[in-house]
């Protein structure tokens, strides 16, 4: 009897969930109808879901598409234009499962980087970092599902933030506080309810209400500011079903220099890098189902 | 009438699945019990799961702990001793469930660096990096699981490798091959059975089987050499259900030195950065309940 | 006769140059004179030049200015107010070489990150990423040196670039072109003529000249295009001694999709990370002496 | 009159310094002569000196080897093997320089990355990341000059560090201590005093002492930690003119566990990331010429 067996452990072996394809393909198009030409620019991935048992358990590649392939895949059919993230994701996903029968479904995502024209230049572009659009798709045998989002807008406020009334226990130090710097750099996921949408305008839209959310919030917690954040998405933007937002706390903390017989009326602060705060909540309609698998595969979203 | 109601969206917002803690604390534990020092080494993540919608809803910060005590906590827990991460963030969350009514399960992970001794010296160490040991607890009213796993473990073979085999279609380009380099970054987590288990044993000898299942294996397809580095690890380890994997494929592509007159037996290459491809699987027992809910939290794992 | 000295080198082991000091010091000043707060946001870096020798030799620390001082100066003189970075660089490196009289000059270094505010609000903030201004201040027996720079400042043309007419050797297989996507990276330095210098002005002025030379300049090379910009700069600010750039050209491909079946005239191509070209040069004004000394400290300007 | 003109500048815009090259070409070099392969594993990077000016003012590219040529050179001279870092760039160099009339010089460095074998396997590796090898090569009309070097070695020691006797003024709040936890990443660099020299052996060698040297020494300052690592390799090395080092203070502060009721004899610290202490400096045989030229080149080293 195996040491497996002798434990309860079944001792066979058996290949589980399971994807493969192409990560962080680069692809710049740039559109050239006339000289004033447009840039798209994004890192796609691939990733295929379906039959490859047997690529695992025996080394034969009958069903293994190869990664080369689908990297190839994504400059042709950028070809004829490359539209939204989200449509050029989908139209990705359906090629894949409508050419080859063991593909069953997959994920494929994308993030933008966005540019700027140079003094309103025809050809000239600056990057505009503030921050980066962010997409995927998901296809399964029920269906597809888009979910859009951003990464990488830091926000801070310098008053307007507060953080009291919290429980003490043994291990607590921290002191109330009705004036502090709220900062954070805002990742925003967003789950659509069709595929049939106006992307770039809601994009356009919930960027807008995100920020507005953070700035015109007194915050009593991150927490509150967060949800408010969602709750504005929501309300204006019937195409969404969820929200879900992963905030770092990024504290600053006010600079004691009585030492050198100076004030700090919250004038002068040290930026930390760690420890920070970290809260993650979706924010959703009445109802909704809980945790829709497309969630799984997404890095800090519970 | 709202914009959502009209579409059949529902117009009232909740909170759904959320999560809050302190990130990235680091904590560097010397033990002097003796003239000759243990040094360990870990950057610990808590995250908190409960009744915390007044704080989202109202900014009512009543059943926030802050993330502030959370990092208090951990450092006076440390005071104690360590021992493996995983009992350290088994200490945690049992602290923090045990001690908060509306807590009721949470997240508790933990990156260890690795430190040698220099020179068999009492109290001087250099960083090994080669790889970094990762944990994760999850608690909820089921109880306790534990995920240990690495990261960052660069392997390469310079022969032993082929890959042929696989479909052709339009977009495929790629010529097949019966030697080429096989190189990636072990990322690897796996699941146990219990919360009563050797950690350190078991890390040991589950790092010692990968490098061995990635070596010993002739190659057809990096999922094959996947399969098998997890199936070395089921059989030897009765303790661990499943093992999940995130393995890139750092392609190496042979340079084409014929304009230059000169041959290229697979001895010059270049290693390119992106894309790459990226193979990722469970590999468990038969009979495994599929998709525990702790994977949820991980990135890149499906 | 020791192993060294039976090759003629000295066996004598001196202190050769020294600095030291405290690093990425990150500092955020809000100025609360109003409701209408200003934010200030910079990562500063305090090195001194002295006499250091007994530190070094013999472990005595009479001399050594602890870094901790210098990181508790930046903080304190912050608390009067930040200025340009420049002008509080000046004020840090005049405070030490005043304050100790074996301190005989340092390097005062900052980046400084730029916010936005989020519809004109009062105190919520968005950071603008597109570049980081960079300013470093070298004092000496000889007096104070300003050199002001930018990083991160990445440009596109998607055309109106050539690059033909290069020596082709056994080892040349690029072929000449007429139109490519030409592509940086902007790090610019530049050095003043003197201390009192609208610095905030400048700056302005110099990136977006910057800016106009690359949009503007039809490219034979990157070298023709760093020059013109450069140029324009010395043209425009009397202020300037001299211009200094390290621009990586960020290559991209055009996709052959021609196993495709398909075209690609400068539309699809793949932006790739590694190898580069690296161009770098100074850009002066007739007489310059060469190689000011400060340039010795920063990365990459020969 | 121009601007410039009337406060003294000169008008007239002129090349500086400069150089430029292809950087970072990933070269992996598998030795295959026999079953047992060996593994090289280089990031090199080429930039040429010489007479470029029409390229820049004109945009005349008839000197300009583009670095598309450089990147190949690469590849095909490690056809014939690469040897040490230090050969291969001065192989590069003398390529160059000797090839194209108007290149009287140059700058080729290379990372080296290192690979252990896994369980004495002929073929497959594992990257040893412990520390990144260095090497910098410079060509000019006076000859050729070699700095080795590594970087990112880190250590610490938990005992064994004081610091004290520093000056106290108005910003100092540091106290002092007989007991502190002394941690950094090791950079160094060393300048040889030949090109005919043992490279891997004095590489070797130098490692060893540098570890020995930092876990030997009963700190007063990591300055005087530094100066008995350099003493060390000076005296051991006659092959070395100087040697030059960055390191960074890592601080590690002791956690204040007395409002939990518990002490903390330097048992529970908390590793910081930023601000950091930064002591640089160069060590050196008596009469050694100031400032070579080859480090104007070098980050972080004055």
């Amino acid at each position: 009897m195996s040491a497996a067996a002798s434990t309860g452990a079944s001792t066979r072996v058996v290949l589980g969930p399971n994807q493969y394809g192409k990560a962080e393909v680069r692809l710049v198009k740039i559109t050239r109808e006339t000289d004033r030409h447009q840039i798209q620019d994004l890192n796609v991935t691939s990733q295929l879901h379906g039959d490859f048992e047997q690529a695992h358990v025996a080394g034969d590649n009958a069903h293994v598409v190869a990664t080369d392939t689908q990297k190839n895949t994504v400059y042709a059919l950028a070809r004829d234009g490359v539209g939204t993230p989200e449509e050029f994701l989908l139209r990705l996903g359906r090629y894949f499962t409508g050419r080859f029968d063991w593909i069953t479904g997959g994920r494929w995502s994308a993030e933008q980087y966005f540019w700027d024209r140079i003094n309103d230049h025809d050809h000239a572009f600056s990057r505009n970092k503030s921050e980066v659009r962010t997409a995927v798709v998901g296809i399964s045998e029920t269906g597809a599902t888009v979910v859009a989002g951003l990464q990488g807008l830091t926000v801070l406020k310098s008053t307007g933030s507060e953080f009291h009334g919290f429980p003490r226990d043994r291990y607590t130090t921290l002191q109330e506080t009705t004036d502090r710097i709220l900062a954070t750099d805002v990742t925003a996921r967003w789950r659509y309810r069709s595929t049939e949408v106006d992307f770039d305008a809601v994009y356009a839209n919930v960027r807008s209400l995100l920020l507005k959310g953070f700035a015109e919030t007194h915050s009593l917690a991150l927490q509150q500011t967060m949800f408010q954040m969602g709750r504005l998405v929501l309300e204006a933007q019937p195409e969404i079903e969820e929200i879900r937002m992963s905030l770092p706390n990024k504290h600053h903390f006010a600079v004691d220099l009585q030492p050198f017989g100076l004030d700090n009326p919250n004038e002068v602060f040290f930026a930390a890098d760690r420890p920070y705060g970290l809260i993650e909540a979706a924010i959703q309609r009445e109802g909704s189902p809980a945790n829709h698998k497309i969630w799984a595969t997404m890095p800090g979203f519970c």
